[in-house]
């Protein structure tokens, strides 16, 4: 059994790129070359008609969307315990952790440089690159309030812990003032020193 | 063991509101009046911080996120059958589909009426108002495409149903050339022939 995944650098597919290092699970990471458009080739729309990255082929068949993908791959490979997969309320709050940071925090940043998803006129994207530190940092700031330590659900790491670094290394990029975030900071800190983030940031930076 | 949703008419708690319904268990239906605000009060805030609907309080404490009301629900109450609760990659598939109406066609949604999460700028308002109709069209086109029948996961019902059914009553609203989505059309008149979305919508409505 073996993964590929498809994935472009500063993207949030770093999150599923950690947790396949950090699940130690046999996988390929495939770059997808934004900046020749390699995301709308004919090739790569046949594989996700989504022109989007992450992109995962299973043994199963293709899986997009962060949230599932990241639920999935623990739940394929339980014994790494990076999900709480025995506590059905625990579990819950994987999932409303990570659909927060996907409908929400990732959304407010998507606003910095995909304004044309949501408007065609230039003055408008000028309009929302402007609002992202503040809608960014609102963002982040309901979940420094409420961050725990050492991990996102607690005293277990998880894939939670992944998705929130992937995004907090936005942060300076998107002009938010990390002065009111010192626990993500913290814990942005705690993730990168993961041996498996660093394999999987060293990796994208590589391009392999 | 009883539940109670927070919920606003015409939003997207109209699909929890509905799953409570069809799995048949004891819950109050709290509606929060987004014309007086109270999605702002220190009251409602306090149970649920993010200032939005839906919340559900559980016996195990409040959750929000649709995706994850939905899974948890389905999981919590296996008997009902509304997730491929048995079929690893199949909830993966539920969970795809649940994140790809909250990250992708709701957030298109929210455009209309939401701009001010996103830009300071009236005008930039205006401009995400104006491409409302061809964002929301496009996340629906892409349902559409891949919409199997009779159900979204296929023979079986499962909350993705409610889910998808709660955003497409939406579509005349967002200003979408509907005629471009058939299969979208009749699931939807599928689903809302269903009893538990009838008593779902006529409680809405009633304000109960």
């Amino acid at each position: 059994m073996s993964y590929v995944l498809h994935y472009a650098p500063n993207t949030c597919a770093l999150a599923t790129h950690i947790l396949l290092e950090a699940l130690g699970v046999p996988y390929r990471a495939v770059r997808v070359d934004f900046a020749r458009q390699a995301q709308r080739s004919p090739e790569y729309l046949r594989l996700n008609p989504k022109g989007r990255v992450p992109c995962l082929e299973t043994p199963h068949g293709v899986l997009t969307e962060t949230p599932a993908l990241l639920a999935h791959l623990c739940e394929a490979h339980p014994a790494a315990g990076l999900a709480p997969l025995g506590d059905a309320f625990a579990m819950a709050r994987f999932h409303e952790f990570n659909s927060y940071l996907g409908s929400t925090v990732h959304v407010a940043h998507a606003h910095r440089m995909r304004g044309s998803r949501w408007a065609d006129d230039p003055a408008a994207w000028e309009a929302m690159k402007r609002k992202v530190p503040q809608s960014v940092g609102d963002g982040f700031a309901f979940v420094e309030e409420r961050l725990v330590s050492p991990w996102v659900l607690g005293e277990s790491m998880s894939a939670c812990d992944f998705y929130l670094f992937t995004l907090a290394s936005w942060l300076e990029g998107d002009g938010v003032d990390t002065s009111r975030l010192p626990r993500v900071l913290a814990h942005r800190e705690r993730v990168g020193a993961l041996p498996a983030v660093a394999r999987a940031v060293a990796a994208e930076k590589a391009g392999g």
